[in-house]
């Protein structure tokens, strides 16, 4: 039976692959709209080490979930989401501040 | 600084107080419509032991945090939550079958 929903930690910690096939990174955490209870972006995790990890939202209707990978697909490179305006990097980012621009073209082509 | 967005994380596993201000058990994770990423309802475990631990949906409007408790209240009694025609018990129910009634009065009211 196909569902219609998915639970928020079937989510979390779910690896992200890219339009060139590589591994993104994982899914680290959605973040909701308070009054509506939706999803305003879900948070990938890149890179392994501290220093080396990045976070980067995505919206979620950018995410695909592939049966067979068992992990979302979203329409971006690496380099992409790099060199993009959106990079958001270390721990101390104001994830609720939705004044820094977060927009890649590519988030919303899908 | 007031955020309008919560973290998925920062909702899971906090507490749910009721209308009598007793403890009703925690959030056990959020239950996403896959299309529009928007929270169908939040699951509320009450209980501690196996076997008295009981699975409850709560629509997302219906909780409220309270910062002073850093946790949700809801307009419910255990006793409403328990008698109420919502009980999902067990870890076999079906999560993605919305064709159980989970529909409470007081679900709504708040």
């Amino acid at each position: 039976m196909q569902h219609t929903m998915v639970p928020s930690d079937r989510v979390e910690h779910v690896g992200v692959y890219g339009r060139d096939g590589s591994k993104l990174g994982t899914i680290e955490r959605l973040m909701l709209d308070k009054v509506t209870g939706t999803v305003a972006y879900a948070v990938i995790k890149t890179g392994g080490l501290l220093g080396t990890r990045h976070h980067y939202p995505m919206p979620w209707s950018a995410l695909k979930y592939d049966p067979a990978r068992q992990a979302f697909c979203v329409e971006v490179t690496l380099d992409e989401l790099a060199s993009g305006p959106c990079e958001f990097d270390g721990d101390e980012f104001d994830w609720g501040d939705r004044s820094r621009p977060y927009a890649h073209a590519n988030y919303w082509s899908v």
